[in-house]
């Protein structure tokens, strides 16, 4: 294993340590006599530059080997750097060149490289300065998340990708099967006999684990999931996936205010944290990808969440389509869902900063948001930023046990099947709330990439599986 | 939400300090004018005591209602107890029952419950003081491996879950389609016409990421992966899993040697932590499930693993055979795969703690496994620990392009499918290794418990996909 990552002796190396070099070529630049070659790791967006001259062991060979992707082993010498650009170079005592990368077929040539060509190598494209700085930021995410979450006590639950509910109704689902799909096996009548699949029964990729996260608040009180979930939506955009990472919070003997503050608390949590320990990486993506990426961070961690309820959004809506300010494509009504247009304005051009909206209609919210006083309402929230449009949904949950079975039999749904759902109201209910972070989402709108599919290492969408 | 948690007012909470418990009651003991409640919140295996006398408003109606699985929220002062086995209790100014738990129907009655029983009711175990402890040292595992990596300048990298690549061979995967099983169209020939499926080919669930972590690792040199996997075999047993959570870190610039010092404080790593952190609840596991639990983590801490190649490890179960002092159900030759029992033999008996056997022969590894200089082996190495064999896997990967082709060939793998991994030994190719730990088993190791169905929250085996 390496010893010294580059991004410590880039931070700490003193001039005359020797010192051991792991990694790939991204430049090289030959001179007469001697040549500079950076070398990258992976630890950090910055390159090591390493002189080689012809007192190295074989040089005219090595120096014919080290072309951009090449992997090498170089043994040297810390010395003051004399060029621009960085503090400290290495100069090569011995270069070890572990795997070449021919120049005529090494599609990662030293220019810049469209993202859409990218994804059609992306088994390489993690060895661009845009996709070491992603997946770095990618990962620092997913840590603060756990951070965060520890810190204060709540349990990671693991809850199951295959599913038998398809009751949650929040998309189409996968189906998962060990059948021959060539040899469906039949039952007499000519059903599907699933009595011979795996699990005996039909079962589905999961769309979310807030049924099963809510089981395990009734116990630890405080829990949180970090998993894959799954969508069959043939949505070809920018913003979906088929497979994604969600974070879901739950917390027992919480409502929706509470929930709320978690939420906003969390969301500048993890911005505090990725600009604390990937500055470097959040420059780059304000420089290359997106100008307004770092204020974007700050306007999150410094500002206060602005809070409305979605009546009084519909009525700052109207009043604006009124004044026309602003021009919708969809017409704004109470009772009907909000558009991302709508959220867009709501919180880029009125607010200017994170907005949560709450107190949704129940119509057009799920069976298991808890219905509010006026029964008109439930008690939902949503997150929408600048930018990305919404990127929490939450809410207190509906904890009695009647309220809930009039609202399963009013969307038509069987309590036979989330039988052991109810249970939890029938056997020490609480009030519970909780929410779910798309965690892409979250990456994608941290480092202003535009297309979802390059914020994580190898996307799921229509037709694409690859790798 | 809770705002001091049960574990923190037992630790440091003092006389006359006011506080609220928020909980489920685990017991109600009724006495003459008075009665104890020992409260609950999942946040550590003891519970809290609260008394509750008859100047605690509605006292007869309240005293009712907290029988074992009601949910109380109670506002009191801390006492000194007079009691035996705690050194405070909360004396209770009012309580709130949230949700009452019918004795006659509640299953969670203060006696043990068996763990088959408990299988049926995975939506209450949580609240039992065995998978309470479960959960939380569940927990504490998934964290000291984040941590462990992450202090080490890994990235944590999420690997696909579907995957077009059925070609790992790891074992039978499960098919993902959006198809409706019912009406599966088909080409002109008759044929599955997957053209019309959501990948546009046959998909599966992921049986390892290790490939693409590789991937990732010859861009940032240290990657793991924390994620689900699937194997579709219908195997009944107790160790089996359907679906379970898998870490498999890659190092490039690793050699096997390095893998093996890696694997090794990894796993006295996440047992120092949990010893650390869930103290209480490993010696409830000592007390409860199995006596040799902390003797067997203070082994692990302790002692280096022993490290034995399988060419020896044969010699040593042929001599051990020879010798009369064990019986083995299959015999034992060089060439063929080491039985569970031969495993168990080498580290229970022989060693009398971990093992680790490397160099298997190359016949019975997986194609990625790099062959060793005498061609007959490969450079793979297995821990094995007593009372569980097999924990984990691991190998030095083979980064010879032609050696690689060689050994897919021999296989009767196609290089198309893999195109991309071939391409990481074409640029910029470099020695490296990495292992894969199974979640659940070393959970199940570390606890003692006899079933891997009662270490996740809701497992998945066959004919089972229940909650």
């Amino acid at each position: 294993m390496i010893e010294k990552r580059i991004a410590e002796i880039l931070r700490s190396g003193q001039p005359d340590e020797t010192v051991k070099v792991q990694g790939w070529v991204r430049t090289k630049r030959e001179l007469k006599g001697f040549a500079f070659i950076e070398v990258n790791d992976g630890s950090s967006m910055a390159s090591l530059q390493v002189v080689i001259n012809e007192t190295v062991p074989n040089y005219s060979e090595i120096i014919k080997k080290v072309n951009t992707g090449a992997s090498v082993e170089v043994d040297g010498v810390i010395v003051a750097s004399q060029g621009k650009g960085q503090r400290i170079e290495v100069k090569a005592e011995s270069v070890q060149v572990y795997g070449d990368a021919d120049p005529e077929v090494y599609p990662l040539q030293k220019k810049r490289h469209s993202f859409e060509f990218l994804r059609t190598i992306g088994h390489l494209r993690a060895r661009t300065n845009s996709f070491g700085a992603m997946f770095r930021v990618r990962n620092a995410v997913a840590t603060a998340i756990h951070q965060f979450f520890q810190e204060r006590g709540f349990l990671w639950v693991h809850t199951p990708i295959i599913t038998a509910s398809d009751c949650e109704g929040a998309g189409e689902m996968f189906s998962v099967t060990s059948f021959d799909l060539n040899k469906i096996p039949r039952n007499k009548e000519g059903a599907i006999d699933y009595s011979k699949d795996f699990f005996a029964r039909p079962t589905y990729l999961t769309v979310s684990g807030q049924l099963e996260a809510e089981v395990m608040a009734m116990a630890f009180s405080n829990v949180y999931t970090f998993g894959p979930t799954f969508r069959a939506e043939n949505s070809n955009t920018s913003r979906h996936l088929a497979e994604f990472w969600m974070v879901e919070p739950e917390m027992a003997f919480c409502d929706l205010k509470e929930d709320m503050d978690l939420a906003e608390a969390f969301l500048k949590h993890i911005f505090k944290y990725v600009m604390e320990t990937c500055r470097e990486d959040m420059e780059f993506f304000n420089e290359r990808i997106d100008k307004t990426v770092l204020e974007t961070a700050e306007n999150i961690i410094n500002n206060q969440f602005e809070r409305i309820t979605y009546t009084e959004a519909v009525k700052l809506l109207e009043k604006a389509v009124e004044k026309a300010d602003v021009q919708f494509e969809y017409p704004v009504s109470w009772g009907t869902d909000l558009q991302s247009e709508h959220e867009r304005y709501l919180c880029e051009q009125l607010f200017k900063k994170p907005t949560i909206i709450t107190n949704y209609p129940a119509q057009i919210k799920a069976f298991y948001m808890r219905l509010d006083e006026d029964e008109k309402t439930v008690s939902a929230m949503d997150i929408v930023a600048p930018k990305i449009g919404e990127i929490i949904g939450g809410s207190q949950r509906e904890e009695r046990l009647d309220v809930l079975q009039r609202r399963m039999a009013a969307q038509g749904m069987k309590e036979e099947d989330l039988w052991w759902y109810l249970d939890l109201r029938r056997f020490g209910t609480v009030p519970h709330a909780g929410f779910g972070l798309g965690f892409e989402r979250i990456v994608q709108f941290m480092t202003g990439m535009a297309n979802i599919r390059d914020v994580i290492p190898f996307p799921r969408t229509p037709e694409n599986a690859e790798f």
